[in-house]
């Protein structure tokens, strides 16, 4: 029931995963009747593998997740949580308010044994490779061990879900000389140093959006201004085109031979390919989609839910831990 | 001494801002011959202005700024700081490493009364107004104090530089809900809620490219990184035009009309038009220029520099402090 375009949208991204997938079975949970309504008709190859648990309690985006999440015990997300927690089900999706779903993850599913906060990353499409960015909101401010931990949990989720082999890992700081960073990052730079992953040391700002390395790794705080600032950036690059275009005669022609161009290059950082965000740390497979998320982000994030699921993916993160890597 | 172009560009910068101000006097400090080559030829009621004080020591980008700056006692941009503190000079302009232009505000000049830790603002060019980032790097984690202070001193340098007359301060937190913000930015937003000026409490990342104020406030470790991330962005979007431009055809024509609008949007975003980034909390007017900085930065930094000097931006900082803004 979350996001701007459900339920119809994700009734349609879960029929279009059942019917590429066999295996997949889904149990979308939400008002039963619009349910319904928006799964009907299809085939029943694909039907009879769409389970519908009703309820009509629902967290809205301007609640507060924690409050929200011990009142209402009949929110979907916290029925579809639950299902993950008893079995029921192997992984779970909401485009719906991202607190709900990290309080959730906390408060139900419990953190991993060892694992002190967990974090959200998100994977950005970059013209030569994905980077994840975690944490972008799950830990708002960290301790060198967290920081420690989101480097080990995205580079088994990057080698997991996206198949990457050796994933590059790098500690996002205020310049690449050892000599930046507080403490807080130079303490995590030298944990990650004495791992067994492939990390990279410090980068920069700079140098996330030219897709130096397969995991970048900062806190919540400075995650979610980055993550946030890319969306107003857009916003802003489209409402000065769309000025410009009214203000101008001559562009327009030139505007119509660039289309194509320029849809292909927005089209290389389209979120929706690799399926939503991950909650990492928690005891269960819990993907946050855009609250923008159409059928095809939906589609996708079943994918990589029910790949993370496939690879155990919560039990290579225990795993991990020991090993400073995997 | 520093910066890319530096000393040509800088001298020619200097050579521009003489000739359009006719109280502006420029000590140029660094390799007096390369000084001199550089603004021969000019007129005679311009380099009257212009001074050259020689040294031959630098501090380059990679030496650690606080070594460096204790070392190296006639490093050009020490020698400056030595002038601005002696009353020598009303103003001083660097180019060169930023570290070592923080490290000399404070060891040299000192903090001003009251003031915990300095700021570093970026104003932001966007399309209806400039907006003022700060910190981007002096203060790299900070307490409430340093956020509420950065709001006070980035107030007062935008009315008395870039003319604002009521300025408008956000704090960046990771949303735009009064329970987000972790312990830091929450006190902080409760000093500035009770300060004089127009605080319009948290923003979150997307709304500053949206320019939503005058002022937005953060650490010094989310600044740089949003900073530097919007360098990036343009490196990888400029990457990426071009490789599509080599592969077609037909876009090439879109091209070419398209330029002037590029063009013009680009020119809106021109860091160079607004004169380079204050160090304020400091006993003195200090002006970061870009590395890349070419004369008319230069040029834009002088005035600037003078602005504040004229206007008394150090003593209005020193009085700003006991009334929570101006």
């Amino acid at each position: 029931m979350g996001g701007d375009h459900a339920p119809g949208e994700v009734c349609k991204g879960a029929l279009a995963a059942c019917s590429k997938y066999p295996d997949l079975e889904v149990v979308l949970v939400g008002d039963g009747s619009q349910i319904e309504m928006s799964i009907q008709g299809a085939e029943p190859f694909v039907t009879k593998r769409i389970h519908i648990v009703h309820t009509d309690e629902f967290i809205t985006m301007d609640e507060s997740p924690t409050v929200a999440f011990r009142k209402k015990k009949k929110a979907s997300i916290r029925m579809v949580m639950d299902m993950v927690k008893s079995g029921d089900a192997q992984g779970c999706i909401s485009a719906g308010n991202t607190g709900a779903v990290v309080a959730g993850g906390v408060l139900i599913l419990g953190r991993i044994e060892g694992i002190d906060r967990p974090g959200l990353g998100v994977p950005i499409p970059l013209p030569n490779r994905i980077t994840l960015l975690i944490d972008v909101g799950a830990t708002v401010r960290c301790k060198p061990i967290n920081l420690y931990q989101f480097a080990i949990m995205g580079e088994i989720y990057m080698k997991n879900t996206l198949g990457v082999k050796s994933p590059v890992v790098a500690l996002l700081s205020n310049g690449e000389e050892e000599i930046k960073g507080d403490e807080v990052v130079c303490e995590a730079r030298n944990m990650l140093a004495g791992g067994n992953m492939e990390f990279m040391g410090y980068v920069e700002g700079k140098d996330i959006p030219l897709g130096v390395a397969d995991v970048v790794v900062c806190d919540g705080f400075t995650g979610n201004a980055l993550l946030k600032f890319i969306e107003g950036v857009g916003e802003a690059l489209y409402k000065l085109l769309k000025e410009e275009m009214e203000q101008r005669v001559l562009p327009k022609v030139g505007f119509l031979f660039l289309l194509p161009m320029l849809k292909e290059i927005w089209g290389r950082f389209d979120y929706e390919k690799y399926g939503g965000t991950p909650l990492l740390g928690v005891n269960g497979v819990v993907i946050k989609a855009h609250g923008r998320s159409k059928a095809r982000a939906i589609d996708n994030a079943l994918k990589v839910a029910s790949d993370f699921a496939n690879h155990r993916g919560v039990d290579l993160i225990r795993d991990g831990l020991d090993r400073g890597g995997m």
